[in-house]
């Protein structure tokens, strides 16, 4: 499969779903993206996903996405139950907008629907010399310390930090020991998962990557309460509060579930999903330049940081997604067989050609 | 030991230091803080520390902070070399002055010294219905994933977040497994520490809890590569880079050790140790009353998430800390007979009565 031809069938697709052809190409752009950079979980192997979420009418593909509340460094944005691949850079904006004005700006969103990856919105603010951050609340699977209930998402965290002549520090990650996808992986492969991930629906420990589907649960970032998993409790909480507690959107076991054969929760307690970004300028702090001069030094001196193995050195969070997706851009790459043959369902079910 | 005896005599140490009466009376609030909840590792244990310090002409006791940059929502404060434990509850007010005036605030420290408890600062922005947020950097202790070199300090995060009629949510944590206080105590009682929490001086695992004092490290959360670790390390690099690169401090491993035994790192990056505040005012999102109704909601149903063992619930953050805090706050309570002694010694040398 080639870049080009999977951004297109994507547009092709959010087309046929009646979105914009702005709109269309935002969220083919967002979505692809993470194939790029080799988050497959997170790519189109979720386009069928957004295809039946439109079909039970819980995606708006002409949404009138509106400020609802704002102050000069923050604002709640109501998403109208669009897609969050085009909600998310268009709350974004508005962050990086106002941190222009005032040095920082922070944008919490409601109503709104899975974003794709948390990375490429954190990334906007780069390009304006901002540090930017991302994070939003998903499908409770993840019970908190002590509890055998799924009560949280995987709640993921973008922070994006520029820097001069070395490439910028991108750290984006679930706020659990291991995402989903990683469990997909182990369930195409046939193997079992390291002890820690996951629990079972009594709260056991277990090695069983279908566990999910039995009601177990993800473990916090920490797995136990003697490895710091209360921490992970905490980040993933932080995460469900300022995205939906903030905005007004479902937070906790309230939040609405990707899968659409799921029923929605009863008795919602907001609206939609929430999201949560932040830009803050850099030279509101300290001229950029020297920002930036120093950011080379910190990220020069941990890439040396002596490894334990001189084969593995220390990796700088980012990296390996920049280089798959330099890779990625200009070369063929493998789609995993399952997602082919989901696009070449939708394919025919839209009368398109992937 | 009764809470009112400890905070006058911290007070008369700092005062015979020659910090003013109001920073003598601050400093000691802070520190005592943190016995009174539990973390005994950041509260009058320290206190010897922060002497050696001034004697190493490491902290100045009669600072000019000051604001060098800023902007409507942002600022970087110089401490001159203060006491952290004043210099923070100092730029946390700037924060909530900040977010006062246009939603956010947020204040970017260097040139300062440790500042006890990251939750004491965080909480100040509750009485204002504002989130509050604090972090600071540390002496390096902690490898890097794949490293085992040590790099980053235990650079903990706390965020406040304001309620209805429920506690409010403090989450206060070290981002990494364990905190070295934790190691203090397995010290003091003759134990080994659990897989995961360190790692030996070549970078195998290790249970032997003086391993820090033998070139060894504290492990990022998540202990491992497989359990993911390299989220710890994300974490602990954004609070170093937060606190020191946006406001000019050592960063990484030039980051002062907070010992004065060991020497100032050669060819320092910045100025002093650095810290990070927040305050987001509630009201620049949503109507207050609404976000604590639903804060309300939130800590009321993790509360009752299903307990794997019906006699261990789940723990709201910030639960365990208050009512130890009510607790020794009314009642005498005891203290580590190493630290007592080590109190006596202060008593005797600046002539005063425990």
């Amino acid at each position: 499969m080639d870049y080009q031809r999977l951004l297109n069938f994507c547009e092709s697709v959010f087309d046929k779903m009646g979105c914009s052809k702005e709109h269309s190409e935002l969220a083919a752009k967002v979505l692809v993206t993470a194939d790029l950079r080799g988050i497959d979980s997170h790519g189109v192997a979720r386009l069928s996903g957004y295809v039946r979420l439109w079909k039970a009418n819980r995606i708006n593909p002409t949404p009138n996405i509106t400020i609802v509340h704002e102050s000069p460094s923050t604002a709640v944005v109501d998403a109208d139950a669009s897609l969050g691949l085009v909600s998310a850079p268009y709350a974004m904006e508005i962050a990086i907008e106002k941190a222009k004005k005032c040095g920082t700006g922070w944008v919490s969103v409601r109503n709104s629907n899975h974003f794709g990856i948390a990375g490429y919105h954190a990334e906007l603010a780069l390009k304006n010399d901002m540090i930017g951050m991302a994070m939003t609340n998903a499908s409770p699977l993840v019970a908190p310390t002590f509890s055998k209930e799924r009560m949280l998402g995987t709640n993921p965290i973008a922070v994006a930090i520029p820097s001069g002549v070395q490439p910028p520090f991108i750290g984006d990650f679930a706020t659990t020991t291991a995402a989903n996808g990683k469990l997909e992986i182990l369930q195409r492969e046939g193997k079992v998962a390291p002890e820690g991930w996951i629990q079972d629906s009594t709260g056991n420990s277990s090695t069983n990557p279908f566990e999910l589907k039995e009601g177990g649960a993800l473990l916090p970032l920490g797995s136990d309460r003697e490895h710091g998993s209360h921490k992970g409790f905490i980040l993933g909480s932080i995460v469900d509060i300022f995205s939906s507690v903030l905005s007004g959107a479902n937070f906790g076991p309230w939040a609405p579930p990707f899968v659409s054969f799921l029923p929605l929760p009863e008795n919602p307690v907001g609206k939609g999903l929430g999201h949560f970004f932040g830009a803050m300028r850099i030279d509101a702090f300290r001229p950029a330049e020297e920002f930036k001069r120093d950011m080379d030094i910190w990220l020069a001196r941990f890439r040396e940081a002596i490894p334990i193995n001189p084969e593995q050195p220390v990796i700088i969070p980012g990296d390996p997604e920049r280089n798959l997706e330099e890779f990625r851009s200009k070369n063929n790459f493998e789609i995993n067989p399952e997602v082919e043959k989901d696009l070449n369902i939708l394919a025919k079910d839209f009368n398109l050609t992937l």
